[in-house]
């Protein structure tokens, strides 16, 4: 049996149709993995890229993706709503089947070192991926941004993994990781008040006191003309979905404030799926099957976690 | 004006009425400080004690009230539900108005050593007090509770911080503290099933990926024939109540199972209930003034977060 790895590089574009299409097209049709699924964000101007398969095969890809990125983004350029150090931000391999995280890891600086040395850009490893404490958490990693890391890699402490300590004068930075599969999650609220959206993830969010693996931040998406809470799950089996988006709710309802949709961002394994299933169904004193089908798995999620612009394909499993 | 501690002395006794009036005796009518409160428990077989005032006045008291619990409770015959390692389980010293945190600790200090000096009873310094970061958390320090201190007291590492390494025979060890004010809360559920609260209580907990500050278990109240989701919330302020009791009321609905009630244990600041009711105000669309009388905080209290055995007298402004 193949192993597989999910790889999802983020790039911050995601406004330019052309430049996006021309950017995914180096990953089509490539021989052993697919280009599962890409999802540009006007609001946040990057786009989340998801690669499932042979990890042998995925790194070469990469690279090039990232050469293609180089050519086509000038960060001194882009702004967004999503914080980035680099015009592609990072590159996380997710271990799936039959591979271990240790492999990840050796497969993830493989990449860094391949993408440093062709074309000089500076990489920081982090999550399992990372040498160093300070460096797990990413977003100690991308503070400054791309604007403040000019400054910053020149301090000892933040000398990157590979590179010397000069960010690309155009592309930034990259961070390189590996990690478990983690959870992008938003919840749009019906108003436009950002400060609302943001007393709400205060109350989620752990390092306002929140769950546990719970980060969480407001975000105005002005296409949309609503705010959502942004999160990231980084464990989904202790803190569910249906208990974040419940919170949610009952945090909402004190602004009189609408929880009106949700949304994944990227691919997710079908269990995250049904341990959420399983609550509401109980909650109706139902018999639940976690053996039912990816579409009875999307249609019920649709239902009960009032999911936006989701499908079957966004299930992992769908796509192996 | 005077400076006012709030200190919790906790004692492994909360069945035998005649034991427990004779050991709080020695708290009343004492000059420079107020017993406001103490409440036995009899399946915890616990009473907590709260005193309030002058700190100079209250570490005396404590002494000898220590003095009277050794005379009465031999802690190898006690048993209960609640975890205990001594006869006097805890001190912890509260700083409530004009006194600082470290003059908390100097009083816990004092306290400690005039225990020792007279009963010879091994003392842990624990909470704001540690001497060792190990020690910070109370559990840590009572695992394995009277049955297990024996041995465990003998190794270096668990030397206690007053005493020798050797617990007192028939009364154990004490934990004396000093802490910002801490909520001990509980939620009944309708059922006797303690699987299911413990599986609410880890949804929460911060141990099992709940909520940053709250430490819960389950725990079966044979007298009252239901079981009850037990818990410290160590920050009201980030953790509020309100929002613990609906997580549990979420978390309770898939077992298809009702929460009744709810209780405090101990005295807690209005703050407290003013950041509860505040949240139950808004959602009703409701002006809320957190100026209100301590009566109506009490009757709201009781409306929307459906409290037991609750009154005035437990709210600790009451008592200034």
């Amino acid at each position: 049996m193949a192993r597989i790895v999910q790889c999802v590089p983020n790039f911050s574009e995601g406004r330019d149709i052309q430049k996006i299409e021309a950017i995914v097209e180096v990953l089509k049709n490539k021989e052993g993995f697919k280009l599962v699924n890409y999802e540009a964000d006007k609001d946040y101007n990057r786009t989340v890229v998801t690669l499932l398969g042979d990890p042998k095969y995925i790194v070469d890809a990469v690279v090039e993706f990232t050469g293609k990125v180089l050519e086509l983004i000038d960060m001194n350029f882009q702004s967004g709503e999503h914080p980035r150090m680099g015009a592609v931000d990072v590159i996380p391999f997710i271990p799936i089947e039959d591979i271990t995280m240790e492999e990840c890891v050796v497969y993830a600086n493989e990449t860094a070192k391949k993408i440093n040395d062709k074309y000089a850009i500076p990489i920081f490893m982090y999550a399992e991926a990372a040498n160093e404490k300070t460096r797990v958490k990413l977003p100690n990693i991308r503070k400054g941004e791309f604007e403040g890391m000019k400054e910053k890699i020149k301090e000892p402490k933040w000398k990157p993994d590979y590179g010397n300590a000069l960010i690309h004068p155009t592309f930034g930075v990259i961070g390189v990781g590996a990690r478990i599969p983690l959870i992008a999650y938003n919840i749009d609220l019906k108003t436009d008040n950002t400060k609302t959206a943001n007393a709400i993830a205060k109350a989620i969010r752990f390092s306002s006191g929140g769950f546990r693996h719970v980060q969480a931040g407001p975000v105005y998406l002005e296409q949309r003309g609503h705010v959502q809470v942004t999160m990231n799950i980084l464990d989904y089996k202790k803190n569910p979905i249906y208990r974040i988006f419940e919170t949610v709710k009952m945090e909402a309802a004190r602004y009189q404030v609408k929880v009106t949709n949700s949304e994944l961002v990227g691919l997710i394994p079908k269990d995250t799926l049904i341990r959420s299933l399983r609550y509401y169904f109980k909650c109706q004193g139902l018999d639940f099957n976690k053996e039912m089908s990816l579409e009875e798995v999307t249609k019920y999620a649709i239902q009960y976690l009032s999911f936006r612009d989701f499908d079957t394909l966004k299930i992992i499993e769908s796509n192996i």
